[in-house]
């Protein structure tokens, strides 16, 4: 096709495989949702089958654009494997929701998860801007500070694409939930807020210098420095 | 079989599925590792598979000696397919560690594996205890202070369980393992260490009294409260 590239669509259509059976009411599929979920979190969980067993492994992971990269080092199980069924999901943990009754305990929590076929990323360009992407999707700023991947290490380091075609939110948020019968019991209710805390940089053996504007000053939705 | 229930040995064997192909030095198989990372953790998430394609879930779980409790919901696609393979990950962030290269940044993390079948519970007792497992898992000493699942709540709760046979844990700690040919390269390199912060409780509407203990003197190794 020689059409310039169309803007995404601001939701993503959901397909048999991505509509959610419970709680429908917990369900987004708009691309600002699912942009924020995937970009404040640190890993993925990444599940997919080998003989009849499924496997469920963390991982690294960046996105660009409307794609996923995965970190997927060669030699694990992962990344031996290129176009494989995936299922990618981010889980971010919000809270902790404490209801009077034991029934309705919840998370607040919001999640993405991404259906589709890993593609192996094999082009050394694309590889080596997958690599920067995953420190910069950490650290942003990082990717410019550092030694970038050599030819050996871009050889050695498994990228995976995923694209993001298929995909779904899953939001809880909000107070406690309880029955209308339970509110006048006589048991503490209410939300405990968590996020992550970032420590203070503990600089490598060596390092005299002050710690760099990247690092001092990142902060990131849903963490705070300590 | 008569014989008295014999104490768990210290370590879970390693199987062909549950050996590490890269960097196996992470590896570890002993339950007193296993055991902290399943009981720190908040959610876990459960891989399986349908028609071709895997799913990854994340959802509540507590341990329970030798065996994990899973929250599958009844109509979920999880809750509705007992006696399926799958993986359940339980996956602890720890810090960011930041190289001089590209290559070596990494994270700090624990994560535990768990491969095999779930089993529907069925048994009205069994699933009340693991109801009440799933809120002492989340702040210990909480299920004893709300009102227990009633018959229909009970019904209502797919509650899966998972024998712990064959398990692995990972881990990543410690600091920076850069390539020793870069160590003098003008780069900021040290480990940003990360774990949960919980903040302030926020009561629910019309509860009026203080925080109980088991709320406001609530900690768990990795979470820090501000």
């Amino acid at each position: 096709m020689a059409d310039r590239p169309q803007p995404a669509p601001p939701a993503y259509v959901p397909t048999e495989r991505t509509t959610l059976r419970r709680l429908p009411e917990r369900a987004a599929y708009d691309r600002a949702t699912v942009y924020a979920i995937l970009d404040e979190g640190f890993i993925c969980h990444v599940g997919f089958e080998l003989l009849g067993q499924p496997y469920v492994v963390p991982t690294g992971y960046a996105r660009v654009g409307e794609r996923l990269y995965l970190h997927g080092s060669s030699g694990s199980r992962l990344g031996l494997r290129p176009d494989l069924p995936v299922c990618v999901t981010v889980t971010l943990l919000d809270g902790i929701v404490l209801a009077r009754s034991a029934f309705h305990h919840s998370f607040n929590y919001r999640s993405v998860s991404v259906l589709g076929r890993t593609r192996a990323v094999t082009d050394v360009a694309e590889k080596a801007a997958a690599l920067e992407a995953f420190v910069d999707h950490v650290v942003p700023g990082r990717a410019a500070q550092v030694r970038g991947g050599s030819a050996k290490e871009l050889a050695a380091t498994a990228v995976l694409a995923l694209p993001l075609d298929e995909v779904s939110a899953k939001v809880r948020s909000g107070g406690v939930k309880d029955e209308p019968e339970d509110l006048g019991l006589p048991y503490w209710a209410g939300v405990l807020p968590l996020g992550h805390a970032a420590g203070m940089p503990e600089p490598d053996e060596g390092i005299t210098g002050p710690v760099p504007a990247h690092v001092s000053g990142w902060i990131r939705p849903g963490t705070v420095r300590r």
